[in-house]
Order: C-alpha cells, then structure tokens, then sequence
C-alpha cells in the first residue's frame, strides 16, 4: 500500500500524460479538462469492477482486473460506434491490498489505454475495509449524428456478430476449476485453452468495428454483448421495438472437442447466456448484407438471424424446432446466472 | 430493494430526462451522448462516496447521502470555474439496502441536479453484500481557456475564502453526538445547530462564485476546501510552487458560544483541519483585491492571508506567534483526521 494519497497520486502522474493535443490538464488539480473537437459529440461511459461480483482475487490476476475494468468501458465506446479518448478512474482499494497488487492493476490498464489511445486523466482513491471497487469512466468522440444506437433495428434486418460467443464464460469456468494454480486446467487442447483464458482475461474491445459499421452506415442497431446474447439480444429488441429469430447452428462458439463437451461444457449455454465476450451484436437491412466481410481485421463477423416484428426472441434449434429465448445473463439484483 | 435490473433502470428512466438541447442521449443504450457548446473546453471528475468512510447509515440519511455526493463532484466543477451539465452515478447497492434508501438517495441527487441545471444520463449498478459505494461524476463546460487551476498564484497575492471554515464538522460532531436521535444534539443554539446540520448534511457548491471569479479575471488560482484549510491550501501552494501565510484571527469560523467552546469544541481545529466544507479558497492580485465584493450572493468572501515565495505554510497566532501550518485533513490512506 502506498504510504499517503500525496504519494500514490504522484506515483499515477508519472504513468500518465498530464497536457497535450487535446489535454489540456491531467491528474493533480481539483478536475481534468480536455477539448472535444468540433463537429464531435461526446460519449460518456461509467462500469463498475468489484472484487466478488466482477473478480475474484484467487483467480484474476491484477494485471488482468485492470485491463477487463477499462475493456468494459472501451466495449460501450465501441457499441456507439465512437473513439474512447480520456479514462477516469475511480478506485476504492481494500486495506490489505498490497502495493504490487495496484501497480499490477494500473500497469494492465495502462497498456490497453496506450494500444487505444486513451489517457488517463483523473478519478478518486479511497481506502476501504475490505472489498476493492473500480468505476472506470471513458469519454469518447463520435461525428455528429453518426453514433450507432440499440434501437434502429428494423424487422427484416439481418443480425450479426463478430468473434464466438461464449469463449470468455469458457475461460473463467476453465480458471476456476483449476483452482490456484495456472497449469492444472481442466482438459480441453492446448490452443484452446489458451484462447478461452485471453478472451475472459484479456477481452478486446471492437472499436474499430463499431466505427468500420457507422462509417460505411452499414448498421441499423448496436450492442456489445457483456451480459449474454440472450439478455443483450433483448436489449437491442426491446430498444427498437421489435423481435427477433436466432438459428442454433449459425452462433459462432468456442471449440471444444465433442468427447469433453459431453463432460459437462455447453457451448450453447455459454454462447447464448454466457457473457464478458465484449463482441458486437448488430442488425444490418437485408439490402447491405453482402457489404459485411467475412472477417473484419482478424475476427470473423457471422449472421446468426433475424430481426421480426412479433416482440418475441426465438432460438431455432439444430433440429428445426422453434423455441423461446429468455435472457439467461447476469441481473445483478437477482445475483443468478441463467 | 428493486426485483431486477431492469425495473431499477426503468424506474430511474422516468426521473431524468432522455433527450433535449444538448442530451442527446440519456440512461438506456450503452452510453451517453452529448454536445459540447462551440468555444467551450469540457470539465470531467470523479468523486466516490463510500459507507463508513464518507457517510454512515445511521448518521446520514439517504437524501442527504444523494445530495452530498452530487455536491462533491459539483464543488470539483466550480473549483474550475467551470457549469456543470451532465452527471453519471454507479451505485454500488449493499444487499440488505431497502428500496425506500434507494428512492430517497435519488431523490436528494436529483434535487440538487434539478437546481443546477444538471442531467443524469449514465453510470452502472451492482448490488455488493455489504458497503454501499457511489461514484458521481460530472462534465461541465467552461469557455476556452478560462478554466481557474490551483497552479496559478503569485507571491504577493491575497488568500480569500468564501463562506465559514468548519462549519460541516461541526455538523458531523453535533449529527455523531446525537446518536440516532435527530432530537438531541450538544447544546449550541438552536440556529447554530440548524446551520451546522445544513452545511453537513447539505453543502452547497460554489459554482456561481467560480465563474463570477474566473469572468471578472479576479482569481491567480482557485480549488474547492473538501479536504481541509490547511490540506488544501498546500495543495495550491504546492501547485504554483509558493507558500502561504494565513492569520488566525481572519479565518471565518462557526459561531459557538465561548463557554460552549472551552468544552471541547475547537473552532480553529475545525476550520483548519475539517473538510468538506466546499467552500472556495482563492488567491487574488493585489491591484485585484478591492473587486471582490464583501458577499457574492449571500455566501461572506473573507481575505485570510497571502502568498509568498517561500515554500512554507505559516499560522499567525491571535497572539501573534507564528507556526508552521502542517496538513491535518483526511488523507485515505493513513485514515487520520488531524
């Protein structure tokens, strides 16, 4: 633990940029202030990280608690379709939290900020009894009138997403049941485990995809899928009034071999209720379809159904049979996973 | 407490409003969207506010609690010179919080952000087991250029303070003597005690007076006192790289009867050292001093001492000794209170 606020404050403005381009003051005064440039609307993101509901410390290690907190944020930038620009970062630290621990934390952080381009430039520290809690804020810049909403969606869209769903509910449930120790996983092949571990651990958030879709006005409806499709689905659904038809078989999903998967690992579960994948889940009118790449960068971008006008989700099983889609996600203040 | 996220998150959605002028998008995607006035610079901070370190349940009451941590952030804006427009709170729920804390909460927030012109668009929940935590925070705007810092007093210029120093912890020692009851405080008089209770319990950002200071060009440096006269001065002092020399008998304190006093409660204990009174402490040029008027509105400006270029903090005695003036507020990390 650092020794006094003075001292961690003045540990912090030595990792950060404190003025330039547009900031046009940092960390260390009673408010940051930067400039939006002209023709830009502002977007304004706040997520919670906290020790027992959002990480746990046995398995998450703090390099990673810092990265996932900013991802978080850096995700609804990207679901806007925006640029992140400025992080703030707001952290009520437990008491026996030892001082390698918040280094760790920031240095985690700090690197995605870097890769994106954000700085960090205010927030608040307390010190707490137990329990540590993050709030990240991230502001970021869209142009005027091009931020991409839930609620475009329009019945007849086709609806996509990028990367396979569910690999980050894979990667925690492969954490935890390794207990302490990083080389006792539970026996899925080597590269598997290995890409499950980095979509829970290090999960990258989509912005250039978000900007590609809003661009080249390809989009009708954007989310980014934290909670699960099933419950994220809903959300789009709901904010644009309509319905909506996923197939089964088209859900891009974690790959695990067929023996295993009988242990007691349902990719389909995963996918659909899973959550923490950070992708993005968009509709895109039937007449635009064939613009959308196979793969944007190096993830592949899937059409998984339909948007209807009947308020109902509905899942196509493999074996053609219709049925209900509830939101399976985390609700917080039902504290289930579905 | 709420049955879903859902129902929490549509329940708020009625309270503050969606869209209009510069909203452009309020609580419900997956962010915010805003404009930011041409020629202006936008204004981000952050404030938690944590239970058993910023409030106690059984001190604070819950519309109190949604006032004072709105205030914080509020203070911040005016400490910049700055109008504050937009708010996000992430509301760490504890499990056990009934769904009346959570409506009053909200409603002495949104009290004060009606007054001030200030929309809540955004933030995240979690409901935690135990430990209530929030996380405000505001953009405001101040026109290009014309943001006060704490950096920018000059050797020779006048120390002002608005309002009385330690009011608020009197507040806080009055509300701690009482125990449960609002009925039985220590005996001061009756008015002493409603004004002590108030700047406690409902302090009122200084956001007029930083703009009406930074518009007449009247302030070298500015920054709010939520730690504490003598922490917060050096903050300046330590920003613009000076010192300061205050006189004990110019510090505006709370009226309590001298008899009252010599039984325990230390007026200039309370002024130096107690905090979150969220007043305004500012440094002034000479040839400036005469402009700032005796009240603004009906908050009393009081000059306090002055700059110099030695780097110490100095106390004139009311016997004219002089000391050196050592931080006592609240630093997080060594849980002191001078």
């Amino acid at each position: 633990m650092f020794g006094t606020e003075t001292e961690f404050v003045h540990w912090l403005q030595r990792r950060v940029p404190v003025r330039g381009g547009s900031l046009k003051l940092g960390i260390g005064d009673d408010a940051a202030l930067v400039a939006v440039a002209p023709g830009q609307e502002l977007i304004l993101t706040a997520d919670l990280s906290i020790e027992g509901v959002h990480f746990l410390r046995r398995v998450h290690p703090a390099h990673a608690v810092g990265h996932r907190a900013l991802a978080r944020s850096l995700s609804d930038i990207a679901a806007m379709a925006g640029t992140p620009r400025f992080a703030l970062v707001s952290l009520a630290i437990s008491r026996r939290t030892p001082r390698p621990w918040i280094e760790e934390f920031y240095a985690g952080l700090l690197a995605l900020a870097k890769r994106f381009g954000v700085a960090v430039i205010g927030g608040d520290t307390a010190v707490v009894p137990a329990g540590t809690m993050i709030d990240v804020i991230v502001a970021g810049e869209v142009p005027r009138g091009r931020a991409l909403c839930r609620s475009g969606a329009q019945p007849g869209d086709l609806l996509f997403v990028s990367g396979r769903l569910g690999l980050s509910a894979l990667g925690l449930q492969l954490l935890k049941s390794s207990g302490a120790s990083p080389t006792r996983y539970v026996p899925v092949s080597r590269r598997q485990t290995a890409e499950a571990l980095q979509a829970h651990l290090y999960p990258e958030p989509q912005c250039a995809l978000g900007r590609f879709l809003s661009e080249n006005r390809l989009a009708s409806a954007l989310i980014d899928l934290s909670d699960g499709l099933s419950t994220d689905l809903g959300h789009l659904c709901e904010a644009s009034g309509v319905g909506a038809c996923v197939w089964e078989n088209l859900i891009p999903r974690p790959e695990v071999p067929a023996a295993r998967e009988s242990r007691g690992v349902d990719t389909l579960d995963l996918a659909l209720h899973g959550g923490e994948d950070y992708q993005l889940l968009f509709s895109v009118p039937p007449r635009k379809a064939s613009q959308i790449p196979r793969r944007f960068r190096r993830v592949a971008l899937q059409r998984i159904g339909e948007i209807h006008r009947s308020r109902e989700l509905l899942l196509v099983r493999s074996n053609g049979k219709q049925s209900l889609l509830r939101p399976g996600g985390y609700d917080h203040f039902q504290k289930v996973k579905g």
